[in-house]
Formats: structure tokens, sequence, C-alpha cells
């Protein structure tokens, strides 16, 4: 359902203003006085292994359409993040996982994300692409479609996650060295 | 400065409507059309040490007034989760200090949030109230106010730390089992 509209259309808290008490820059919509107090948001995926393989899903949806990406997505209100993570492999790869630990905590603050990604283990190999995958796979290390990752964080979370089972150690890895999260135009890493 | 309001006063997306093309109650403002996407807030905090003490901050503001907490708080756009806890350390105890590993990953579902605690450890014994502490302090393990903490959470990292220091498992914990972070008449865990 669409909701009521303005007579000049949308326009929402887009001036920036800072409130009465307030110390920084907030959107604050002129028509009603609303302040959108806008934060940081929280996404939460997972690094799914079935045997030697590894899941990965290429994306229906923009940004990065067509791209390989891990099963991830935005944290909803009232979920836990391992709720999240078992959400997001459901939706976007049918996937039924169970998960094995914190794998990554990565700082994506240019689009103030913070990503919190999981190991997990697919209890089937049975998966689907659901409405925001063009197609799943199961890759071996060597098949995986390096040239064509979604995100950087994509690639690091593989590195982590083959490292982390190589040491045994399972301290959660965060970004690499240096590493912000910013596209670059070649593919990352390559 | 103030925002301009509507002459019936601010009211801003406050109608519980299904916007087309998504499956979830959004909050939508029938002024202008504009949809809040809310999403799980991110706290960052962290428990430092020195020496054998650990420090505490008396809350000077609501909820929990006058109770003791960990520094700690929302993290901001734009920021690193470990400039966050930096950053908050700083504003609540003058305290500076060098993060050492990410100690846990609590989730408060019920109130939509995601709390990311760091061990730390002070770079020095100096410190001061900022403007959100009535008091601040290092305790020794048996003197923490252990009656008078502002959250579950609190007592939950202070376990934590605790646990970790002594049997070197670096993992994160999560809640404890079975906690969800909801409040109880009685002080937690006593």
């Amino acid at each position: 359902m669409a909701a009521t509209t303005a007579p000049d259309g949308p326009r929402g808290p887009v001036t920036d203003l800072i409130p009465e008490g307030d110390n920084r820059l907030r959107k604050v919509c002129t028509d009603c006085g609303f302040i959108a107090y806008e934060n940081p948001k929280i996404v939460v995926g997972s690094v799914c292994g079935w045997e030697d393989r590894i899941l990965l899903c290429r994306r229906a949806i923009e940004p990065r359409l067509g791209f390989w990406t891990l099963p991830a997505g935005y944290l909803e209100l009232n979920e836990t993040t391992g709720d999240g993570a078992l959400r997001e492999a459901m939706e976007e790869a049918g996937a039924q996982i169970a998960l094995e630990g914190l794998l990554a905590v990565y700082d994506i603050p240019r689009i103030s994300q913070v990503q919190l990604i999981y190991r997990a283990r697919l209890l089937s190999p049975e998966i689907a692409a659901g409405p925001e995958s063009l197609d799943v796979g199961l890759f071996r290390w060597d098949e995986i479609p390096w040239d064509d990752l979604a995100f950087p964080s994509v690639r690091w979370a593989l590195d982590h996650y083959r490292e982390m089972l190589a040491t045994g150690d399972p301290r959660p890895r965060t970004n690499p060295p240096g590493a912000t999260g910013a596209m670059r135009t070649a593919p990352p890493g390559l």
C-alpha cells in the first residue's frame, strides 16, 4: 500500500540541521519537524561450507547485479545477528545452515556499515536461488569466480574462512590492513 | 537550531504501512510520504583494565541514572566500531585506551540492539567523568558495585572479561544461555 503524499510529492527528512541540544547535523523534515537520527546499519551473513565447497549467490539486484556474493543482508528489527544470518541463507539460497562461530567483523565506515560474518556449514547441499539471486552454487576454492565477486568484503571473508580452517585460530578477523571496503575499478585483490 | 514544524506540530513517520514492493510494516509519514526504514542500532563499548582494576562510569543520564556501566554508546555514522569504542571511553571517562580484541557480541533483540564490546587496557589511570557520567572509578573485582550495575549486559561483559583473562580463550562471547537482556526488578545476576 502506498503512503499518502504531500501535494508536491514526498520530501521527508532531507534538510541538514543541528537540532537543539544536539551537536551533529541531522536530517530534518521541514514539513513536519521530524528528526531522522541516522545510524550505521548492520549486515549479517555467512560463509557456508559443504565438504570442500563454499556457497555463493549471484546477485539479482543492484548494486553489483550479476556478481557473486555471500548470503548476507541487513539485520531486521527485533532479530538476533545469528537469526539474521540463518534467514539470509534461507532467503537468498534456500539453504539450511548451522552457525559455527563468528568469522569476522568488517567496518565499512564510508557507507556506515558494520558486517558480522559467521562461519557456517550447510545441513544439506540442497540449495535454490531466492528472489534476490539469479543463481546459487557450491564452489571448490579454485572454482570460485574470483573476477566476478560483488564486493571487496566477499573476498576478505573467503580468505579469512580458509585461513581460519587452516590455522584453527578462532579469533574473529577484521578488515585487512589498510582496507576500507571502497570499491575499485579492478576486481578486488586481483 | 529547531526545525520548522507543521501547524499541528511534528508528526513524522508514525503511521504503520507496508510500502509497495515491501513485505513488512514500516513507519510512514502521511504528511510527506517519507518511509522510515528503521534498523537495529549498534552499541560499541569496552571493558578497560588498569592493573587489577576495571573502569566503570556512573550514569548521569536516563535510563538507569545513577547506576554503573561500561563506557559504551551508539556507533555514529562513518565511524568504525573500534573508533567508536575509543570515543566513548574518552567522552564518558576521559580515558585513553588501547583495544585488545573483541570480547563479546550481545544481541538484545527486544530493543533491536547489537552490542560490540571490546577488551581494552587503559594507557594511564587518569580518568575523569564526562558530561554523561556522574562519577568514574577503577574497581578491583570485589569492589565492583554489583548491586548497582545499570544493565544485564554490563554484568555479562564483566564476567566474560574475567573468564577470558583466566582461560585465555579468545573467542568472543555471546549472550549467556537463555539471557535476552530484558531488565528484571532485581539486580541482574544476583
